[in-house]
């Protein structure tokens, strides 16, 4: 075994991939003395070879194309890091075609074209592993697939996207609005120049398709997830939601029951006692409550080189023990037996129910409160509690916080439509639902 | 694959091991979704047959004595559930001696004896797997062998006994002290009736000896472990560090550094921000950082039927998967091929550095901190701040908290043993170490 060579391919060196290169090299010593086989870069393929990098690529075989790659090469694991959908796909598709192994960080690649990639991995018994595409250094994938293996998985909530928590966490501490602390994240790297991605949730949902389907073994399902960003989300909501017990996190949940799977990506107040409310910055959670283990949390970074580069490297160390003890394709890509993914009920949003903060701006006027709360028990929403900040009776335009009991989205959605038709009401309703985690 | 099963057999069906057969019953389908094999208990070991349980053991073919049992049955992996050393050791040495594959729950076991059992597994391509040795329902064995792989670990610290989180928690919520709260945690059933075992620190200690072993590639080193207990920590110190921006914790540490290995289990203070400060009661975390992931923490239930019953049939599904694969012997027991694990040096607790919260009891006299800052100041060991809490002009008895910079631990046990011996001092001085975490 130890003079077994496993030769991979990096495609994409950017970030992630010079994080991945420069890992294997400084550890490499370390991981033979676990493994007792080697593991070896043999070529590499980017757009352009001369571009400034924070890694030495001279030593490798170097393609513009990773297609020409892949066939002039004899390699047993190909790593994509191109990112993308369309050039990742294809690059995929083929190498498992030629039986290479892949080992990828692309979310969306695997969100969105995963059940056919699946469907390629097991005809051709490779090893698909992308334990990078979800929530950084954090070993997500692996914990749901090989160590909660033993459970029913009944939810999952998870602080999945960095920049979001990072803006959440900073308009908070600095009590600054939303607009100005994007700016700041931007500056710090921690958004894109266009952060409608990471804001907007669709970051967030990638995660949650990959997630869910795993944990459920269910065909991956992102058209079905109910997605909302933060982008509405004011200093005052934090601010009121602190008051109540509460702190607002950017989270997505997926969540089995009688009925179907809940699978939704939205801000949320969750009670600060939670162990995930603390986590604060760009850092990432994950909870996953199961029927034997209980609610158990996994934490760390969500992004960077070599948080990122950890995962992509343990992939490749253990897709090479596969090749080495000739055990690929012992674990599905989705986690299930192919054969054996369930059909499921995928909920509507209207269809969840959730115990409700709702903001309302009004006028005062005597019976605006009476007007609201007929209205909600119109529709069998009752009251848990009311925040008033300021004085009704002196202030002419003046927000009512109520916090409901559980209803159906359904309901909320019919009442606060008929709130918002009153003269005395202004502007849209704030609405966020409210997470136990318990 | 579908036609084949994995024969079992259990010894011991205490809390445990009802909790196993219960789950492998009621999630067998789920399981055989995701591997696609069959798992089934065939025979079970326990002093009594007739004993009141929360399973039923009728259907399987039941032996008083595991070795018995054992040589009897043809069965693929045993499970051992008996705990305790002597009876345990011999059924798992001879277990492997018949290629039986083994999964235990039992860190003494494993702590004590794991370099002998190390040598037997691979003499004999055996899989030994022990997740729910340490921290219950969280896989952190499996994420240090196999998600953080690529990494060379820097430094573990865990809060991986659930009695002494639950009594240090409980103290500073209900303002009691320790032996009030041990008396309930008694009563809650979360602590035994003989708590040494516990609050002294043995039981964290077994399981720090796993830890970091498996995250540093040396052998296991129970005898070289420093350990100190709860016992001595009072309510006033859980006051006064909150005061100071920490929380007090009962941790178990292992950090790889230039000089050796430090491995110590001890209460701490802890900076309050850490997300492992909110950790409470009877859960455990286990913060691991290492050089490309960074810190990453897992949290979870330490200790129940279920929840360590998912970590023990996690570990039957994945050692069945090896044998319906053919690739047992793939992650050695103690994570590195047993010839490469490294010599290193175990520090002594002298010889580590730390900062240090300090309590000392002094009668009122002028020149009492003069005195105190000249001892210390004489072995090199500055002051980072002083609480006061009481009025030194009118109290003849009274506390003065220190918080020193960072200083070698001879230094201290020097200074402490002559500021112990001035007239003024009362008592002996409390020490905890401060841990940044960072």
């Amino acid at each position: 075994m130890e003079n077994k060579t496993i030769k991979i391919g990096i495609a994409g060196v950017g970030t992630v991939g010079c994080g991945v290169i420069n890992l294997l090299k400084r550890n490499n010593e370390e991981i033979f003395k676990r493994t007792g086989f080697n593991i070896k870069v043999v070529c590499i393929s980017a757009k352009n070879k001369d571009k400034k990098r924070d890694c030495n690529v001279d030593q490798y075989n170097f393609y513009t194309d990773p297609l020409k790659m892949i066939e002039n090469e004899d390699i047993n694991i190909l790593v994509e890091l191109i990112g993308g959908e369309s050039i990742a796909r294809n690059l995929v598709k083929k190498s498992l075609e030629k039986n290479i192994h892949v080992v990828t960080a692309n979310k969306a690649l695997i969100a969105l074209h995963g059940n056919e990639i699946s469907d390629l991995a097991q005809k051709n018994n490779c090893d698909v592993a992308f334990e990078a595409s979800v929530a950084g250094a954090v070993p997500i994938i692996k914990v749901i697939k090989e160590s909660l293996n033993a459970n029913k998985i009944e939810w999952i909530a998870g602080i999945i996207n960095g920049t979001t928590n990072f803006i959440l966490t900073s308009m908070l501490k600095t009590k600054k609005d939303f607009k100005d602390v994007l700016l700041e994240a931007q500056e710090l790297g921690y958004a894109e120049s266009d952060p409608s991605f990471d804001v907007g949730g669709i970051d967030a949902a990638h995660k949650l398709t990959i997630l869910s389907s795993i944990s459920f073994g269910i065909n991956l399902n992102f058209d079905a997830i109910y997605v909302e960003g933060i982008e509405n989300i004011e200093l005052d909501d934090l601010n009121y939601a602190k008051e109540l017990g509460y702190v607002i996190k950017h989270l997505a949940i997926a969540r089995s029951n009688e009925s179907g799977v809940e699978l939704r990506v939205h801000p949320c107040l969750i009670p600060n006692s939670r162990l995930i409310a603390n986590v604060d910055g760009v850092k990432n959670a994950v909870v996953v409550s199961a029927d034997a283990s209980g609610p158990t949390l996994y934490y760390g970074a969500g992004a960077g080189s070599y948080a990122t580069a950890s995962s992509v490297v343990s992939d490749i160390i253990n897709v090479s023990k596969n090749i080495v003890y000739n055990s690929n394709g012992n674990l599905p890509l989705l986690n299930y037996q192919p054969n054996k993914l369930k059909k499921v009920n995928i909920l509507k949003i209207e269809q969840i129910k959730s115990r409700y903060y709702l903001r309302i701006r009004v006028t005062n006027k005597p019976g605006v409160l009476a007007d609201i709360t007929k209205i909600l028990g119109g529709k069998s929403i009752s009251i848990e509690s009311i925040l008033q900040k300021e004085d009704l009776v002196n202030d002419a335009n003046v927000p009512i916080v109520l916090v409901t009991h559980e209803v159906l989205e359904k309901n909320i959605i019919e009442a606060l439509s008929s709130i918002e038709n009153l003269d005395v009401v202004k502007g849209k309703i704030v609405k966020i639902r409210i997470e136990e985690l318990n």
